[in-house]
């Protein structure tokens, strides 16, 4: 049993072709007109492959496939929503992969012995309304309903008013019941797997983040008339910080660091900078190596005000704690990798997924397909159709594992 | 013979009320209704100081006090314009201290064996008609008549228009004609002085100034699933640069070498930045220094490049060469130091002056009064009264030793 990468990318180019720009990507914001659009579509497929969709009151589209048994589904699905400019696979194929799964379940005439659902979560992104995966956060009791529905966009709209306007404001009792499993296929977003040459991985989970901000007070002067060792240089200072953040995540094992976000005041050519504003964004798959990650970087700004006369204050703002996908669900996507005979790597998810969500509620794992040069949220984003057919596969397999068949 | 410090500053806080803030600064950008009201001031105090005014056609403000020979003047000055929010000596200091020399000549009965005169340059801020000391630069044989007329201000006014609207537009023939020597009185607008405990300085001569842009390009990546050993990061780039740039001129006595304006692409803090657009403006007394510098930065870059996945253009845009000051006249500033019993340091202005465009057209130098902190182009700028009556006195007797007496 496999699924063929025809109907996929068929799928895939057609929902593309909704908010697409000239140059392959497009732009679906959540709960906008061209996201609309995109929803219709996916519940016409939904339904032509004979699931029953409901929408629950967050928007996030259910369809679903009866089993042998009653109980719990196993749960499979990603998210429609893109950000502006983006590629035509972040989310999509994870929907529309498990769309396939069913489709060749059904071609197949197999029964499986748990009900099957397609999720389509709402807002996944988090550029329109923050925060990022906001419908698969709902439901798993991270935030809570007033609070989702209040966020607004930068033009003042609520949530819930355009959930209405578009349409997909559904029932509370329509939300997806705590899932037996929930599978999510997605492209990788990095260049991991095409670096080790291979086209798929499994995910064993997602890393923890902590944002920081961090503010260098120096002495604005003119720069001319200002000796070196008489001056109070924030950027000079802040350059030693962006280096020692760099260098914070070569030393340790799985870190990444970046500044990402700089500014400079006053930002004038012939004035030294008496002040800078910038970014520091800490990942590391466990507690300890984010916290590690922290406490060098608090050394490091003792370190750069005992070398220069600036003051630096530090303000950690947001921490996501590292989540570890369920150990048997992994052991389901990797027999699948092998039981297809894929190649396949491990690694850990840089990136915010709802699968991050949806562990706190039931076993949860993911598949990434490899992506080319590991661009994405950019129209470059690409992945080759083998490795699309090889990624919907692993889940199709994992899926049946998980459901069991009659 | 002496100045006295009241008068002179009774005449700078009178000048200073114009277009004043409530802060002790105020604002008197070329050419606008408050420095026409400044003009009109100082205009006043050179009749009534018996001096006879004329005004050229670029508006530079001339009184002369005739010497017992004829033949070219001894001119003293500096200008009356200001930036936003400046302080009230920047500039000023220079023409009324001038004013004041006159003053002391006339009580005392004095007469000069050459002539003296006392100049009010137009625009040399440059903030609101680019580029600075416009008008010193013009007469001096630096900017043709056309170009200095044609430039515009934010608004699209020119300079021509607004030298007519506030009536200040004179006579090609009025032009101060080739001096015997030129002399200016400024703030130090640095901390040199003040950290040696010297209330005044000669200044030796005026920086060479290069200014240069580097535009480092890596590849914008999602900061969560980019290993650092992947990634071509411009902002960790650009901090090397920023480093090395300060190194530079802590490796070469008397330089000075700042950056001043960065901007990062796309500026996200989860975003690895893929441009990043920074200033560098280097600073030497010497021309080799100068180029010692660029060359410096020159190999910096191609460190970097080496060191990372970047690529870093660098465009040299601006180059004004250094000035040494007439040997002649400093002996003459010197001497009138000494004879005044005044502890002074000699020391390079960092920062342009009218006086660097004089030193093309006649032997010239500069006093320099020490500034609190250093502070300058501010409100908070001062110069203590004792320091103002020091530099001034200086002014006094170096004019009287370069214009003789009978």
């Amino acid at each position: 049993m496999r699924v063929e990468v025809g109907l996929l990318g068929e799928s895939v180019g057609r929902l593309a072709e909704v908010g697409a720009s000239p140059v392959g990507g497009g732009t679906r914001l959540a709960l906008g007109g061209a996201a609309r659009a995109g929803r219709d579509l996916v519940r016409g497929w939904m339904e032509a492959a004979g699931l029953r969709v409901r929408v629950d009151d967050f928007g996030n589209m259910v369809g679903r496939r009866d089993g042998a048994e009653e109980g719990p589904a196993v749960l499979l699905g990603s998210h429609c929503d893109s950000v502006r400019r983006g590629g035509r696979f972040d989310g999509a194929l994870g929907v529309l992969g498990a769309l396939e799964v069913v489709r060749a379940l059904n071609d197949h005439g197999v029964t499986t012995r748990r009900p099957l659902e397609v999720v389509n979560w709402t807002n996944e992104e988090g550029v329109r309304f923050e925060p990022a995966m906001m419908c698969s956060g709902a439901v798993s009791g991270r935030f809570a309903k007033d609070y989702v529905y209040g966020r607004t966009d930068r033009d003042g709209r609520r949530f819930a008013d355009e959930l209405r306007r578009i349409g997909y404001l559904g029932r509370e009792a329509d939300r997806p019941a705590p899932p037996a499993a929930y599978l999510e296929l997605h492209v990788e977003q990095g260049p991991v797997l095409e670096a080790a040459g291979l086209p798929v991985g499994v995910v064993e989970g997602i890393v923890g983040i902590t944002w920081l901000e961090a503010t260098v007070e120096g002495r604005a002067d003119h720069a001319g008339p200002s000796p070196m060792r008489l001056r109070r240089d924030a950027l000079a200072a802040a350059a030693r910080l962006v280096s020692g953040v760099e260098e914070l995540a070569h030393r340790l094992t799985d870190a990444v660091a970046t500044v990402g976000r700089l500014a400079v005041e006053p930002n004038v050519i012939n004035t030294i900078p008496g002040k800078v504003v910038m970014s520091v964004d800490l990942r590391h798959p466990s507690p300890e190596g984010l916290e590690t990650l922290v406490a060098g970087l608090e050394k490091l700004v003792w370190e750069v005000e005992a070398r220069t006369k600036v003051h630096i204050a530090l303000d950690r703002f947001w921490t996501s704690e590292p989540t570890s996908f369920d150990p048997g669900t992994l052991d389901a996507v990797r027999a699948a990798c092998e039981g297809l005979g894929l190649p396949f790597g491990r690694l850990w998810s840089g990136a915010g997924h709802d699968a991050k969500y949806l562990q706190d509620v039931c076993p949860s794992a993911m598949i990434f397909v490899r992506s080319a040069g590991g661009l994405s949220h950019c129209e470059e984003e690409y992945s080759t159709p083998e490795d699309v057919e090889a990624g919907a596969n692993v889940l199709l397999h994992a899926a049946v594992r998980l459901a069991g068949t009659v």
